[in-house]
């Protein structure tokens, strides 16, 4: 008989450590078998990219500096894609450390941004719009993949 | 007699460029030679950094891969620091890349946080909250800069 008291207990599995493993669903748009990309599921834009390192770190300070000095680039790169792919004008790059961090795996917000777009306005922070379905995910998450320099 | 004209039409000097150079006042927690993290005058809560490349990048796209990668680093060890000056629970880092970006010098925000500070709730994003004086600033600056790792 299943234990339920202790599976309630139990530690609940990270959800981003499941996505860089290839056993969650996601539309991965960057993989480099050191840190993985991919569409967050209910995006602040279309486009909206989660960045994770494939290791589990819970919070910035566990990260080695090693492997800050390569998400720092990455970042970068995510960023200029993201713009090429949805014709946006900048970008939004973001890290909620230990507070407002939904899953305590860290990552790296990429949100492409539009003039006038009202991310910081009315309240629209972290408010999520929704993509329209998979096939809508599937494409922007294919034009992204299409705009990341081939050396990447 | 002074051309107006063209004074008007002259790039702006930039802000941040004068403080890394020490010809613009800021309240300075550190410096290596290569980049700067200074309190931002208007923050979105006390010890609220900004860390910049002490070059003149106006945006993410500009900004050499070797000097995204020195600056992720940067962004870890000044997290630690001004959460354990602050005594802060957690901390938000973020880059507005050409949109919402007031100074086009490329930066990071560093900011601490505590449960419930409603930074994203009600609109409060980059609405900001006042240093009492200069004497604040300079004893939060002081603090930050002393839970800097002696090795940065």
């Amino acid at each position: 008989m299943a234990n339920t008291r202790n599976a309630r207990l139990a530690p609940k599995p990270c959800k981003f450590c499941a996505i860089a493993a290839g056993t969650e669903k996601a539309f991965i748009v960057f993989c480099d078998g050191h840190f993985v990309a991919f569409l967050d599921y209910r995006p602040l834009a279309l486009g909206h990219l989660l960045l994770v390192p494939v290791v589990h770190y819970a919070d910035l300070s566990d990260v080695p500096n090693c492997v800050m000095a390569e998400l720092g680039v990455r970042v970068k790169v995510l960023s200029a894609a993201v713009m090429q792919a949805m014709t946006a004008e900048g970008s939004f790059v973001a890290l909620n450390n230990r507070i407002s961090q939904s899953v305590p795996h860290i990552h790296f917000h990429i949100v492409p941004r539009r003039k006038g777009d009202g991310l910081f306005s009315q309240g629209l922070i972290w408010k999520r719009v929704p993509y329209r379905d998979d096939a809508q995910r599937a494409a922007i998450a294919a034009k992204i993949r299409a705009a990341i320099p081939p050396s990447w």
